[in-house]
């Protein structure tokens, strides 16, 4: 084994890719001495030449020339930070074809396109890497897809996205409204000037449907996961939660979901869920990220860590360099399946509706405050089979209305659903009803 | 690559043998769905032929002989669950000269002679994998090998020994003393017989030795690590600590400390430690593991799941199986550095003495109850440059003595240290004093 140099290109040089440049050169020192020859960042390509504080780029071919980077000889490893998903699917088909190994934290793409990507990428025998797409600088893709190697996942619970992480933690702790919280998140740089992909749920349902594969070999479509956003959670949501014993989160779920005939499907979501206050999940706080995964053998895990930051995420993508700078050292790539399980163990399935889900609900009314409206609502969940644990009525936004929070025992969610529906067309509701579901024993 | 099993072998088949038998049983397609070809347990060895309920060992060569087993040529992998140290250590040696793989969970061995085993394994091209030796089901060497390996790590603090973590989370919630706990664990077969390297934290000292190697290439001796156990805890310790915010943990911690002129030290240490309620280590109870590491690049990082058991110890080994057997059918081994650093880069360390720590520290006295004595002993710490930030007084084990708790601010131990010597010897004094670091900003 020769102590020579692997050579590495880099296309976008955003927050990411800048941590990248900064970590490839503060680290070098250690790096090599974990690999035992240097990762060499040869050449860079940008839209703009312009970089950012304190980028050190001496020595380096820099310009704006993606396609001759792609094509320069002298790269082993190109890493895909421009993000977005046509330019960046061409981006790295194009790498592929050169023969070129490619690290990518690209977590949309590679839901939509993933397979088609590692195809290609088995083709050419080449690898493509990608721990940097879930949960930042948490080494989960590793866990899943060799240190959790052995078992049969049962289920997945993750804070998978920071902002709105943040966001819920400080409207829990401020007691301010969603909109004002986002709008400091903004000013901190917590959350982009369009927030849809993160308070929407999109960016988790991603990852998510990256998670199904790895963890269950469920080729799901991310379209088809039931996705919500945390844009209807209200202060008192999280005052109520906290006298129920129990937290507000926004949670990727995932379980397998076998069929009485055989087969499967996979119960897979996105949507703000009441946790116990006492699990670990629920005390994740702030714009971090932690996914709870129970294996038939190793039992629960968490991993928890930072889910986004130039830093942690270079954290993964390096790591991803070097894992592919070893496989290529010792002449081969492919050594582990991307997702995973080998492709023709990567089942197409069907996600379980949401109307058959069984759990604990938390329901909210906004109804007219004059006697006997209580009795004809709970009259109204008990015809539909909806039994309630728990009520609290709060003051609500005008004199004449108050607030109605019921925590169910274990119901059919299609009950739930057909009870709430019910309800929300009677005369004395003020509010459409809101139902945040119940997560526990994960 | 052709699909022909690899063959493994296994010596000991005690709690976690019996738990790997049954797991490659189990999730046999599962692990070839994510391998490719089969793992094939073929031939068992153990001191007795009784096997415990439920074991199916039909087709399976199975007998009392190891030597056979070692030089059995259908085998390419042997997993060694003897434990202990003389015998087990040369049955690795046998193996690794017999040209076998080997898989180890026995972390005292290794914290021992590592460095012995590992250069035997490299000479003869094979591997010692030993996932199952730190944290049981936690994939915690995988993160730190491969997640984690572009960080320079900063600190390392985990609840490392199950038996520990269950016996003081018991102590705090039902109020009982340690024997009283220790005896309940003994019966629920979570405390052995003789407890002593579970209680006095010589098992997580080995464990430390380990993360050491691997987090900072720092080649420690365990023996030299400073270690206290949790047999001097009482139940008012956690009410305090309760009070201050604080909650105690067996911990093992680590860090780096660079040396003026060049060089280093590393901070290693195991003990009863406090650490702030409201940080994720606080909430780990029961018998549970939880190791949290800061990187320079990724920051925080925690990884949860259970410590020790048969299947959770059980999912490490065939882990560890899995991935040797895919270097097999590559036709290589030594992909990763055991220790994580090239064995030329794992540096000999001297640990930092305890006295040289700053932190604060939490303090019982047992004191005569009488006018003047608490002002004595305040007046002796500040006499010794220890100053105060809460103090608590609690009734002691006899109507004439008191107990004192108190908690420092920020200080060297040495001071606290004299401190608490120069107390000792006063007459005033009814109870030893002791004395229980508190970590923070983790």
């Amino acid at each position: 084994m020769s102590q020579r140099a692997v050579g590495v290109g880099l296309v976008g040089l955003g927050t990411v890719g800048t941590g990248v440049v900064k970590l490839l050169q503060r680290n070098a020192q250690v790096i090599a001495q974990r690999l035992g020859f240097p990762l060499e960042l040869r050449r860079i390509a940008n839209r703009e030449l312009e970089t950012g504080h304190g980028l050190e780029l001496d020595g380096l071919h820099f310009d704006t020339d993606v396609e001759g980077l792609l094509a320069d000889p002298t790269l082993d490893i190109v890493i895909e930070l421009i993000g977005g998903s046509d330019a960046a699917r061409k981006l790295i088909h194009t790498a592929i074809g050169n023969g070129k190994h490619v690290v990518t934290a690209n977590k949309a793409l590679l839901a939509e396109h993933g397979a088609e990507l590692f195809d290609a990428a088995a083709a050419r025998g080449v690898d493509v890497a990608f721990e940097a797409s879930v949960g930042g600088g948490i080494p989960i893709l590793r866990a899943l897809r060799e240190g959790l190697a052995a078992n049969r996942i049962e289920s997945l619970h993750g804070i998978m996205n920071g902002t709105t992480n943040y966001v819920l933690s400080e409207m829990e702790k401020t007691g301010d409204d969603f909109e004002a919280v986002l709008a400091r998140a903004q000013e901190l740089g917590l959350a982009e000037a369009d927030p849809h992909f993160d308070v929407d749920g999109v960016d988790a349902a991603h990852k998510l449907t990256l998670l199904v594969a790895m963890a269950l070999g469920a080729q799901i479509s991310c379209d088809a996961i039931p996705t919500e956003g945390i844009r209807e959670l209200s202060p008192v949501d999280f005052e109520v939660a906290r006298e129920f014993g129990l937290r507000i989160k926004l949670l990727g779920i995932a379980r397998p979901r076998p069929l009485d005939g055989g087969g499967r499907r996979i119960e897979a979501r996105v949507h703000p869920t009441l946790i116990p206050a006492g699990s670990l999940l629920a005390h994740v706080d702030g714009a971090m990220n932690a996914i709870a995964i129970h294996g038939d053998a190793a039992g629960p895990t968490l991993f928890y860590g930072a889910g986004a930051g130039a830093f942690p995420t270079a954290s993964a993508v390096v790591a991803d360099l070097m894992e592919i700078a070893r496989a290529i050292r010792r002449g081969f790539a492919g050594r582990v399946a991307p997702l995973s399980y080998l492709p023709d163990h990567l089942e197409p399935c069907s996600i379980v509706p949401l109307a058959e889900l069984e759990g604990r609900c938390y329901l909210i009314f906004g109804v007219a405050d004059r006697p006997g409206v209580l009795a004809q609502l709970t009259a109204l969940l008990a015809e539909h089979g909806v039994s309630i644990e728990a009520v609290l009525q709060r003051g609500g936004s005008s004199a004449d209305s108050v607030r109605v929070h019921l925590l169910t025992h274990r119901t059919r969610e299609a009950s739930v659903q057909a009870a709430t529906a019910a309800i929300a067309r009677k005369t004395f509701v003020t509010q459409p009803p809101r139902m945040i579901r119940v997560e526990e024993g994960f």
